[in-house]
């Protein structure tokens, strides 16, 4: 008799904010391991905003999630029992099984995590896609040179936190956007210059002025809508916009206007570049080498907010659209 | 006594669409040009979208015109007197002295034109600040492979008539947006595969996705508004969005609406990138000759739409905002 799992799937296609009616609750008995499989058991599984945008039946970058199927996404577990080579039990491993307890899988589609000192939870954080999405995004799109002025949205998410700390170490004078003032707190403990709260600053253009009064040369976009028009409007000449998210806008029903000042593209000479992860996958070793001793120099340092239990993973995601999560969003499970 | 010269200065500074009355004629005596200086008289002078800004009380790229003052740009002339044993009577000279039939002027601040087989007003039009933008600008920006599909916008002006050539020359497929039927026959007669008039095809969106089913590579964006919408929504992953100019804006009075679907940067991995023509002097001398040697071998071709005398200089400006000029448009002094 298999191992029984808990797993959520998608029930409805969210319309507008997604809400826990969207999600269920589903049980099911795993199989055995077959030849070159290994059953696993999940101990930490993530919630991202880019899985909203695979909850529309539209084509993108990953196909659209199923209606009546498990929700997939990163997750880092332990080998209970392996028939492959690669892998015995205790081993811990990565996969995109998450939104369950437990699974059988090939080998061959688990990464072994190494064994080190961080937590295996990082390898979903500030070591994983949301570390390597800042990484990679602000080095080859926002081209950061010291002394420069950087403007980083939705700054103490898993990306904005790690893109804050990374400017810093490059050199870089940081400006940071946030929605409750505890991030804005803890943006500022790890040396900061200035943190806006969007949510009470009043007027955002004049709140980010006044906190780099000679404009902007990088702008790391997570929010979109009235941040990206703010950039816009301060960016100097030649300057660069990675654009990495806008999760303000995710939950749209209708279009909704875009930049009314995006002509400054043109005189100003700004790039505007979108990107995912996947695009630098050239850079995974370099990533590796550098967040490794950046975190063992205490030069990166990361916050989790983590919900228990996975009947609470849609709770988990769905406070990534209402600032419910400061840093990195995990359900730990088991 | 000095030679007589009419010139236009700017009388008022434009709210919304420029008008006539935003312009005066003057008349001046030009002075004796003194030691390093040269006497000139223009031959051609040109008008180009982008002076709409400088119309404009407010810090760009190139400083405001002044009520009052003639105004400035790209003109063609022969010298009539030097002081200077650079240039010698006869000479032909391009300069920033537009807008007035002649002028005394440092040597240095004058360029002296090749002799040549192309005429002298084609160094306001293929072989100078138009050709150099759309060369450099597609080129550089829009990094075109064969095989690729290009939508030009403005595609019988000035710049994107040279931009659809180049496009074909690169092997590329071509979609153009005009504004007239004439200016679609001549864009077919330069080989460009498909040409959507935009006043009359219906829906924008439906009519470029018709002509580009697969999707675009690259837009080469001249106008702003609507067409930069209908870009970022058939724009392929990767895609190349090269930022000249939006002169469908430049006259609003209220910031519009920005594109409805900017969100698509980052999901299609687009890059979207303004430019000024001054920021790639660095391709100069590839551009003459490059740009000769296609005109020599009829791969380029231009239309030139011309006003005759000073006076009617700003009647040729203000046909750049109404579609009134097909190709290059000049004016033709003395």
């Amino acid at each position: 008799m298999g191992m029984r799992s808990k797993e959520i799937r998608l029930k409805s296609r969210p319309i507008g904010t997604p809400a826990a009616k969207d999600f269920e609750l589903a049980e099911i008995t795993l199989p055995d391991p077959g030849a070159g499989e290994a059953l696993v058991k999940n101990l930490w599984m993530s919630v991202d905003p880019y899985m909203r945008g695979r909850m529309y039946d539209r084509a993108s970058y990953v196909p659209p999630f199923q209606i009546g199927e498990a929700l997939q996404g990163g997750a880092v577990g332990e080998v209970v029992a392996s028939n492959d080579p690669a892998l015995k039990p205790g081993d811990l491993v990565q996969s995109m099984f998450g939104w369950r307890e437990g699974f059988v899988a090939p080998a061959a589609s688990l990464q072994k995590l190494p064994s080190g000192n961080a937590p295996p939870q990082a390898y979903l954080g500030v070591l994983g896609m949301p570390g390597m999405t800042a990484y990679s995004g602000f080095l080859r799109l926002g081209e950061p040179k010291p002394g420069e002025v950087v403007f980083v949205s939705g700054a103490a998410g898993a990306v904005g936190s790690v893109v804050c700390q990374i400017a810093k170490i490059k050199g870089c004078e940081v400006v940071a956007s946030v929605g409750a003032d505890d991030k804005a707190a803890w943006l500022k403990g790890r040396g900061v210059d200035h943190v806006v709260n969007y949510k009470t600053c009043g007027d955002l253009l004049t709140a980010v002025r006044a906190a780099a009064p000679k404009g902007i040369d990088i702008y790391f976009d997570n929010v979109g809508g009235e941040h990206l028009e703010v950039a816009l409007e301060l960016a100097r000449p030649f300057g660069r916009f990675v654009e990495c998210g806008m999760i303000s806008q995710y939950n749209n029903t209708e279009p909704t206007p875009g930049p009314r000042n995006i002509i400054y593209v043109v005189g100003k000479s700004l790039r505007i570049q979108g990107f995912i992860v996947t695009n630098f996958m050239d850079m995974q070793q370099q990533f590796f080498a550098d967040m490794s001793q950046w975190i063992a120099e205490g030069r990166i340092a990361w916050e989790e907010t983590v919900e228990h239990g996975i009947e609470n993973a849609p709770t988990a995601f769905l406070k990534l659209f209402s600032g419910g999560n400061t840093g990195k969003m995990l359900v730990k499970l088991g």
